[in-house]
């Protein structure tokens, strides 16, 4: 397998783009990715798109062939293919993309994710992103996503002798840092308080432990390191280790719903890729879609015991000077989730981070950086880990 | 690149699977062709799942996991991912697979295409189905893909004084073959006339000259050529060519209609990959989703002058027997149209025939196949070529 280095990062901010469509969030993000790579569009051989709800929110399927329209990349004919892997699209698309460039397929390929939802209700929105947990075994049964993640969240509290207020010190550390992101949806910080007094969605998680509805689009191109040299790129970000893993997709079938198995497998193979350990990580973004999801996330990387992460937190983990950076773009909760895009965006940041462009937000001299993305309620999850070559 | 060998197909028949889910259909071909390939389930190491509708028709996305857990593959955590390139989804998951294989990222991978469409009205299906154009600038504005492929019939048949009968051979052709195959969701023989005398779906075309709604699922193993020899398999087909192009989505955008450019596209590249010619394919399996289509598309793909598809066809061309025997499965409309399987279907049909299994339907001692899955009205297209190794 050959070498695979990011050579431009493009993204819109995310939030509520009511007055933009899906095709004109992923052109938007897409162009700014292929205006710094400093690459022309015929140098792109083809198109990897990660997409959750296309089809069921704007009725609008077979995406790759749209983006490559849209984005005047269809002039040139290119493959262009659609990843869908729940909230995890993103990651998935970019498994794919590095796939084809380490294969030898295409030299240099551009992986975009998009995800359009506020053209629908929120009751729809509801229902079509509950769509990645089992629709026959828990959805038909009352069980929202929401809800399999308080399930989770209240047997971890029990079986860890966890209190409520370290959960939320998640969802108040990516605020703190999403203050600091122009491309975050929310800037407002937030007091484990706010979070506690905050509308319940399913006991304990309140509407502050979930990440918000989003629109959005991320883009990245993918080269050969001989592409990058010769494009006299200052800044050459090599991708160490990709790595996917499933599991269950109900919780009736995991042996134990305080961890996910498919996280702790992904960023296994992950870190025997890269040859790296959890130590030697710089810095982290993770699938904070619900709180309890990142603490739980957080100790299945490797970085803390079970049960601890709250305790770390409380320590002042996660902060940008301490020694494990945990979402300086200000995660899923407040840089927002637009579905398929996260994937993407995570590494859109880690690249401005250790490119060192990152500005009010950027950690101290970063090697390297994981991402972790994950599909439903861990049915899934996709493991990046990037470190900086020059 | 690596040699990517199939070691292992499985189907069901296709047709209205009342009783059947969606996830049921997949676990059934999916065993199938593991028995097929006589390995266990810890030989996958990944899977990629064709599918384009299962998030609009039965409100389950994130199916790369689902497939893992009910095919018995979650126990091992292996990657799952979900394709989707609209009616060239089954195609789009092989050619994944194929760039995993020969990448060297994973020495043994299952690919499964799946669709379930009788869950829901045909009102819906058609509206969902549709999702394959541009929403935006032809859904709208009331064209739905079949009278899009009126559009395009109307047009060939003036700029190439084509006759409405040599239009109505492309059903009648895959109706003599589907005859023939027990997997086939239409068994009756036609007639021109019955083609010209069926209900009309858009003018100029009926419901004879279009694919059928259609349940069912299809996998391929899909391993190294080393791998193949230890497991001493009899016989051994390598995928010669593995081609993706795009097309302008909507048929506004294009020069002239009355040419698939992807699909002109995709095959030059797997032909130049394969170092083959037309002249050199066996048989051809192709994507008669609508009669039209398979006209146009046996010209684009290099085997017909343009404009004279149906002249060839009345000369006896594309029976088993002839030079350039078409669709020997029955095609997308006689064997039916599971638009996520077909294009695995594809390909699982072409292995039967070169492993000469295909009984009553047998080309005669067939050294290669082609297969053309196409997205939309042509927006997307996939070829692939396959050779008997032994």
């Amino acid at each position: 397998m050959r070498d695979v280095v990011i050579v431009g990062v493009g993204q819109t901010k995310y939030g509520e783009h009511w007055e933009k469509s899906l095709r004109s969030l992923v052109v938007e993000a897409g162009l700014r990715a292929i205006e710094d790579a400093g690459i022309y569009s015929k140098d792109i051989e083809a198109i990897y798109g990660g997409n959750m709800s296309a089809g069921s929110t704007t009725f609008q399927d077979h995406i790759g062939p749209l983006i490559a329209d849209f984005t005047g990349l269809a002039i040139n004919k290119i493959p262009a293919l659609r990843i869908e892997n729940g909230s995890a699209s993103g990651a998935a698309a970019f498994h794919e993309g590095f796939a084809a460039v380490a294969s030898g397929l295409y030299d240099t390929v551009l992986v975009g994710g998009v995800e359009k939802l506020t053209d629908v209700s929120m009751e729809e929105v509801t229902e079509v992103l509950s769509g990645e947990v089992d629709r026959e075994w828990e959805l038909f049964n009352g069980a929202t996503l929401a809800s399999l993640a308080a399930l989770i969240a209240r047997r971890y509290m029990l079986d860890y002798n966890v209190k409520r207020e370290q959960i939320a010190l998640m969802p108040v550390l990516s605020h703190k840092h999403g203050s600091l992101n122009p491309y975050a949806q929310f800037k407002n910080t937030l007091k484990v308080e706010d979070v506690l007094n905050s509308t319940m969605v399913a006991d304990p998680l309140t509407m502050l432990d979930c990440a918000p509805v989003s629109d959005g689009a991320s883009a990245v191109i993918l080269t050969t390191i001989e592409n990058a040299k010769k494009w006299k790129k200052d800044s050459i970000v090599k991708v160490k280790a990709s790595s996917v893993a499933s599991d269950y997709i109900a919780l009736q079938s995991r042996e134990n719903i305080t961890r996910f198995d498919s996280v702790i497998e992904a960023s296994r193979k992950a870190y025997k890729m890269a040859k790296l350990e959890p130590k030697d990580i710089s810095f982290v973004e993770i699938h904070d879609a619900y709180s309890i999801f990142g603490l739980i996330s957080l100790e299945d990387l490797g970085f803390f015991e079970k049960g601890k992460a709250g305790k770390y937190l409380e320590e002042g983990y996660g902060n940008l000077d301490s020694k494990l950076p945990i979402n300086p773009s200000g995660g899923l909760k407040a840089k927002g989730h637009p579905v398929g895009a996260t994937g993407v965006g995570q590494i859109v940041e880690s690249i401005l981070q250790l490119r060192k462009e990152a500005e009010k937000r950027q950690v101290s001299d970063p090697k390297n950086a994981l991402t972790l993305n994950m599909g439903g309620s861990g049915g899934s999850a996709i493991v990046h880990i990037l470190e900086v070559v020059k």
